[in-house]
């Protein structure tokens, strides 16, 4: 019998500067993705929680919390371009633009902007990429930068290093309701911590938050709803049959988890009186997460500016840290490691206009 | 840099008779919410589980168990309430009143009633308080008291036995769909177990419900998803950082887990022909659940009544009683122990009426 | 005190030829129950995935995949065929019919067809039934023949062969939106692979499904939300109290639950472009799966037939296996082992009308 085993994702030498890749599939989120992604990160923003409040803020219902916009329209993208990636470098410029609501329908497309074959292995390289996500109306919700490490297909495949000139990037911008003078926010403010507006931000304040969540294998029904096909979260005989090719020899837990479990455990600190998240220059993983790792969030506050056109709002300029504390094999005492990285801007709500 | 670790809950000291929570964020009730919770427990009432049933009996749609509404309204309190809290001790007077629809959002608010300090230990004491969930039209859903022993900030604080003169309780009862003579229930009378109406039920009865459920690590996110944020439920790093100040030295399964289990797995011998659960006198928890613990249920039937005003009713008062089975470490051998106890009474169908 | 334990399900001695069970409940499909199916196995038929997708193709909305649809008809019947089975011998004839969409509401009734004593123990027997699922208009939507080994209550009363001599069984075929002309089906063409048309398929070939996934304790909450009511998936205490009585002396996973799984790792490379799945001639499980088992599964293309009375699809007949790797005691090898069966006809879209 002929058998075929098809090939899923793309290796180094399928990709060049200028490529739109139009991801297949698309995702409608329902309210089931929706309970999962708010509520498992303790996201505290009752605009994610609260259809009261949501509507009275002007947004149309529950506004999908930036953990999970992000989570989707980035696992749009794993298998054309990082399916056969060794590692996920950074994200760059992660912008917002319209509010997702529940039963919006996302689609994804990726544009590849570099190439880099590495000058160390002939079998990899680095493919830097900007991805969007647009609802049904075609609005965009989120554009990201990533590069990535990829495999060649064909070591000796030759590479070279390839550029687009003109790149013509996305730009994203948070779509926000007006701040509306007849409407008594105030009667609804008893539903945030009061000591969450911007006011109360002075830059060069770190904030610990202190709480903290294990990751238990729920992850791998979390990543599979996202569509999220990459093998190593979710394969575990391809990790057993050889443990010593894969970190840590377990399954890794996919990085849009801890991602979400730091936007959500920082929430009540910072977010809870935010209107949006706006930008995030860059982000990264600097340590991989494993079942039963408990996760733990900062946030350094760098500026606090204006928010342009808008005297409602200010916008606070932020370092979000993720931790895991990890016991010493040596004398059993916690080291605390750093897991994420992520330099975040939010749009906050001021007391003046709001409380 | 300036570190901040904001203080989340509230101790001894911070409670006054006569103090009003309204408790922050609120929550709609997503299909998702609904879905995680209704059937993970076996609860087999066709009102929750079939829309066609549900809108002959004349409600607006599936109606939220009675599991989810304690679990939804009493989660709303934790951050307030007994964030810091060594142990809760008992709910009173736990009563329904409108009924609860996917898209409707909860707010929930406390009042303080007592303050008792401990005769015994200067660092803690009790707290009485009564807490009640409205929905968006400002209709009681469930009001409940309960007794929370809380610690102390400042163990030498000085904290007076204070009790409210005029506690003004709020009261609630079942807002129930009149029966209605045109409509014809009997057709669709199959879709529940035939031996579950009112003239089935005999004082003295012991029920031993056959059904168990395992509790898994999804008590981590479930708990997660009620917005309950105490730190004992899904902190690894906690416990294990310190193992001997944690009960059994593992994280412990929030108390909603198990009363949860014990309406679903109880609910085809007791429940299955109740329009609604009408009020729980007094409740409490008289042992841990643990991760792989398996839970069992039984119900007593104490009375059998007429429900007030409603022909086609039998208010049925029992005690339902969680187990769990532990195995001896010395021989092996099974012992059944008692991990919860409440007194619930239950608005049931008369098969006069219905069948 | 009088003390009552029902007894829930049937015994070899309570069937009768021709006897009718409208199953109790009945369940209405809520998008969180649509989400825990559809995604944690991989599907990616845009069909169930993309609301703009499915609308174009005159479906109502979001479709539930097929393995949903077997899941929830099937679990309907769980409590009055096969609580006290012993084993789910075989499927029959397994045929769809109207879409299943969130917000329908499915209730399910069973026929017996056929009682056959075992010629070899006498305290168990076959019983043959056929089990049909309508939404709430009363259309079909599943219909299957299954074949359970099922226990006596009592093994010294006599089972006489019995058998239905006209059977009069319920048929279906898919309800399947017309082809529409006016409609721009190729603008979408980008969300699905494009080498799974109908005129992809040649028979004689075997696709490898290149993806796995393990399954975790998970299984038990899923079998749950099923209504599933099989002690043997989730009753821990059941088990370790009486090991040697059950199979690997473990929870067994539902079979619903590898079921679906090789219907949704399968999809990508022959399930995309299906416009529904037709019926299942035959279907069976082979050998039990366990938590920690990853599932892999493999496509026979067996023939490829025009479709009954439209030129816009072809029928595909194929068969459907699953497997797991069992490493061996002795040397540590892997070895590949069949868990499931069977023989699948898909309406595939030709690429001439769609792409």
């Amino acid at each position: 019998m002929d058998v075929i085993r098809k090939q899923t994702g793309h290796f180094l030498e399928d990709f060049t500067p200028g490529q739109l890749f139009r991801h297949k599939r698309g995702k409608t989120i329902t309210a089931g993705l929706f309970n999962d992604f708010t509520d498992f990160s303790f996201t505290t923003n009752p605009l994610s929680k609260n259809n009261t409040y949501a509507t009275l803020y002007g947004f149309k219902s529950l506004v999908c919390p930036p953990g999970l916009v992000m989570n989707v329209v980035f696992s749009q993208t794993v298998e054309d371009i990082s399916e056969n990636a060794r590692a996920n470098l950074g994200y760059k410029d992660m912008c917002f633009g319209a509010p997702l609501y529940i039963g919006d329908t996302i689609e994804v497309e990726t544009k590849i902007l570099e190439i880099i074959p590495s000058s160390k292995n002939d079998d990899r390289g680095v493919v830097t990429v900007q991805s969007t996500g647009r609802n049904q109306h075609g609005n965009v919700v989120l554009t990201f930068q990533r590069s990535v490490q990829i495999w060649k297909r064909d070591s000796k495949k030759i590479v070279e290093h390839q550029k687009l000139d003109h790149a013509d990037l996305v730009e994203a911008k948070p779509v926000l309701p007006d701040y509306d003078h007849n409407k008594r926010y105030s009667d609804k403010a008893y539903l945030t911590t009061s000591d969450s507006y911007f006011e109360d931000f002075k830059p060069g304040t770190l904030l610990e938050h202190s709480r903290g969540r294990v990751v238990t294998d729920e992850h791998i029904a979390l990543t599979g709803k996202l569509d999220n096909t990459s093998q190593v979260h979710c394969n575990q005989y391809l990790i057993d049959a050889n443990p010593g090719k894969y970190l840590g020899g377990k399954l890794l837990v996919y990085g849009g988890i801890p991602f979400n479990l730091c936007l959500g455990l920082s929430c009540a600190d910072i977010g809870e009186n935010a209107l949006s998240d706006v930008c995030y220059a860059s982000g990264k993983h600097t340590a991989p997460i494993f079942v039963g790792d408990t996760v733990f969030c900062s946030t350094e506050i760098k500026t606090a500016a204006p928010y342009p056109e808008r005297e409602d709002l200010g916008l606070l300029t932020t370092v979000l840290r993720g931790y895991k504390m990890q016991r010493q094999e040596d004398d059993g005492s916690w080291q605390r490691i750093q897991i994420f990285e992520l330099e975040r801007q939010l749009a906050i709500k001021r007391r003046s206009h709001y409380a």
